[in-house]
């Protein structure tokens, strides 16, 4: 089936494999007037590109994003955007080892077993470069949010077992591990430090939170506001869980706990707490959205590990080249670019749902 | 936007409200020729019938389903099946009070706020029994997967703090909790009466193992396997996160510990662990698959609560009425339903994944 | 696959067979806030409804609708509206002697091929009656329609070799054939007798017109409106062609000829001439749009036929029954439900189209 | 709204304009295995080249095609296959006179309206150059096809009033016209000289035939095969009308005469005669399958032609630059291209119609 494509009126399709010519998105729907510069796209692309310390891969790509259509002097024009980063630094030869052996953890197997036929070099369609189309289209829907007040904003919430326990964006910036607390950034450096020597890796947990969303953005049953995101951030590689609110806590709490009381605040209805993550009925409450992956630790490990190669027989494999201990702070931009994708998609969506609001936007005297 | 229908080749629709006149399924894309009688959904749909222990609900429907269409002779025709349920015992004057207010936990403000208008009786269409539809449609694709060798069982994990410490199918069948672990249901049956005693409610985890899968089943980028089991099980109301394999646990290994070692037993590659819970890459693997979902206490409680009203007067609220203290047991078979309607529609798109597949398919020799 | 659903943001799915329990529809993405009663419906259904002529079949069923969810106190809710209408005159016996044959001209070779097995009474699911669903949806487009000040109106253009030379809607409504011309209506019955006792039947053209369109309706690649509107139209059973504007006959015409010159008329910018039929580029450009859709003679004929029965025999076959000479008139509102479903799909889909006017309809004073 | 795709279990989406960076698709679904060369696809291309002829545009652009992922080794991997052409013979300057100005007949005035924005530069997104994504996309499926013993063959059949009396494919790829007919074709040529000198131009149909198709592919309801190929058809820029067997003139056929017998041949179910076109409700019925495509003449014209400016002054124009007296010819490969997509989109979605094949298609013991 045809399954590189998500969103309904505001739709991405990704394309390209690790060591293939290039990879790259077509981003459909994006309204036009938006002020769109190839430099926004880069900015989004630099922030995981790898080769940025040494917990990332020494892949030096420079890559480069190219704006091939739906923008004209500065300005999108409603047709589909494409987008495009060429490969270059490919040492496929890297990966000669691995053709024959399925790589543990990784979707060597699957792939071959589903397909007959496998593109191993760099993991191919399964590596972790898939999501420069993601990102790509990311920013252009980061852009539009901005336009609309509204802020989506990821952040490293643990590495292994250290766990950040405050929330200063500044502190996120100065270090390379999207962590918004110095003190545990500096703890968690030196587990992955003990992680490498050790030719092991580690997972980690992301949060997100998005402010600035206007009230009922989502659909009742299926597409719940928050089961798009869920699809979303699964879609991601490597991700395992996903919660919202309080989450799997929620699980183990009592009604009178976990319900939020409505109040007023400044004339506005308000939640007093924010235990159900800003989504109540699948739709956008008004407080801020507040949602965590769960990643697993990279597969690629140098340690020896048993697996099996494609003729079925067992054998051991070392997985060497180049690989990141933990892709936590790679994948914090990635979470909130399909965030940001996934929220436009649902206020496109949202825009038919009143007759009301369908008549005035169709006035005739416009 | 049109946000009642899930699947793609497997598509189901639901409709309907607490208090309207019925409640109902169409599903299509069942393929024709298989086996179908109106007791085989009546046997899912008892499952989460009200009224079966004093901690679920005393509404007495009797919730008869009746095939509209799409079955001849006892045999599906491959055109769509429409299911439905007559809404009978609705004690509509329960609700008057909420009318203009309301409920924490509840979707009553956001359903206002999207839409300007909303059935308040009963929750409307944010009822618990718009499940109805899909444990219905979960019939059905329970009986394709049947067919094929496929078995999706769930049950519950915890309820509130009590956790289970074994799975005993047959333990599970004799309480009403749906517990595999008798030691355990009767420690929370405890806790429940507590809870009820003190006019709270409580949440719980469900676990659901899907056995029998063939490998390869699940799209690769966004159509995931995991991605749209995440989707299908946010989309269920009160649910609050998902896991699968070792889920947010994966966050705090290392991937010497994480990754799951390929091996050949009986001839055949399998996986001696199954921490990634028998997804790789978004495709199937052959393992058991292995999620949880959260469940949220049940937001309806008779403790007094701080609230809004339409009006945007800050109030209080005391929910009487029938409400189970926890929907942990009977959401059991939503999860199962939506689990067994997400993996058939990820058979049916896998069909045309491999060129010498198709050929056999069409070979026209047939 | 699951092919009964069509539309984006205004979607809607049909079941039932001929011969089944009940025939229906479900209707996502209603906005909230329209008025609607059971009675806007039943005035469509009661255009399509048998028995009205002697050129319309004697089967004499109510065809009342039922209203099953997602309207509240005469108003839409913005939940989906499932409209069921039972089946009740049905005589399966009559249809006991075509079990084992295939009718020439009908689709029991092709269901029986593509499904192994069919619901033969009444030609199943390819009965006409399937048209109820989609003219029960139609009322409801239609009346979003009229709330944005566009019409939708079809009649008949030909029956056989009978074509109009006039269009007087009110003359429309006094003859049985949809005819919007008193002297061609009487020919065309005079015609129609012809065919009857001669045991055959007949084709027809119908043609729609739709005015008061906003411009700019209609996505530019794949879903240009005339697009969407053509398979709309070919999705009706006994449909063989559609044009819009000149049509066919501009395929024989000149640039010049067919060019329509841009005016300024009371201000506005219009078109001289409508050769386009009101679509430029597949977006609506203010024009009326224009299209005629060509049906095929009834294929049930008394005649006696050659044929094959499902045992891959030779035989005939005299069909007896209640059938329609010509389906043409009883076509016309299924013709002008369909055109309102694609347009409403339409105008819903281009509201994210625009930056300024999402930034409009997303501000915050709101 | 995204509608810059279209299939479901195949699904291409284009981008590009025609002055822009460059121009492709992205093309999903295509099974595993496939042999491709980008020289498939090339050749494809070819035929819809411009300045092959004095009746073509003398625009000298190489489009050479660049395969960008979604290959490996000569194989189709399962991934989607990014597909691209550079612009590079734009005289971009040629276009600054529309930049002011609506062209009749052509989607300057509803781009304008829909988006605000427009850009001008050789019409853009809604240029022919679009087609360059179909085309490419086409060569792919026709290439399943073929696998499958399908062939989809289309040429012209009429230019202007002069139409082929006989169908001679060899004759066709001699002709620069694309028609099977020596005779007609001169005839043609001299037709369009006297459109040229008269600065006009031509439009004509284009007949497309399927042979080889297996019983029962295309849905019964709404994804019937010949209303996803109108839509398919009508999504071609030009396109105004569309008719499958006899389609218009079934209109005016009876029943007696429009029905196709059912016989026996060599031991297989067949019909005797074809009015259907290959088609019965909605699924293909083992003839071959027949339709035909009315094309508008090129609306650029060198003939002065009245119009408005975005200024909303009345205004004249004459079209100089590189325009094709007919698109006919080069439109019978997008024709025979986007059937080809249609056609592989509904044997993919077809393989789960029947629980006996699906059952052999998962046998375990495979």
């Amino acid at each position: 089936m045809a399954g590189s494509s998500v969103g309904q009126n505001f739709r991405i399709t990704t394309w390209g494999e690790s060591h293939g010519a290039a990879l790259g998105v077509v981003v459909d729907g994006v309204p036009a007037g938006l002020s769109l510069e190839a430099e926004d796209i880069q900015v989004f692309l630099n922030r995981r590109k790898p080769g940025q310390s040494k917990f990332t891969t020494a892949r030096l790509e420079a890559d480069r994003v190219e704006v091939l259509s739906g923008v004209f002097e500065g300005k999108t024009t409603g047709t589909p955007i494409s987008l495009m980063v060429r490969n270059k630094d490919q040492h496929s030869k890297d990966y000669s080892n691995i053709s024959e052996v399925f790589r543990p953890g990784h979707a060597d197997y699957t792939f071959w077993e589903k397909y007959g036929i496998r593109d191993y070099r760099g993991g191919g369609r399964s590596s972790g470069r898939e999501t420069i189309g993601r990102v790509a289209a990311g920013a252009i829907a980061s852009k539009i949010l901005e336009d609309l007040g509204i802020c989506v904003k990821a952040y490293t919430k643990s590495i292994g077992p250290v766990e950040i326990s405050k929330v200063d964006f500044e502190e996120m910036e100065k270090n390379r591990l999207y962590m918004p607390d110095a003190g545990a950034a500096e703890v968690a450096e030196g587990y992955l430090e003990a992680c490498m020597s050790d030719l092991n890796s580690s997972g980690g947990v992301i949060e997100c939170v998005v402010t600035g969303m206007p009230v009922g953005i989502g659909e009742p049953v299926f597409d719940k506001l928050d089961a798009n995101l869920a699809k979303a951030m699964l879609s991601i590689g490597a991700v395992k869980g996903f919660e919202i609110g309080d989450g799997f806590a929620a699980s183990g709490s009592t009604g009178a706990e976990n319900n939020d009381a409505f109040i007023i605040q400044d004339g506005r209805i308000c939640k007093e707490t924010n235990h159900a993550g800003g989504v109540l009925g699948g739709m956008s409450d008004g407080s801020d959205i507040v949602f965590r992956v769960a990643i697993k630790p990279t597969p690629s490990i140098s340690k020896k590990q048993h697996t099996v190669n494609v003729s079925g027989e067992e054998t051991e494999i070392e997985i060497h080249g180049r690989h990141d201990p933990v892709i936590v702070p790679r994948a914090v931009v990635v979470v909130e670019s399909m965030a940001a994708i996934t929220i436009v998609d649902a206020l496109f969506s949202n825009m038919s749902a009143r007759m009301d609001l369908i008549k005035e936007f169709y006035r005739k005297d416009r």
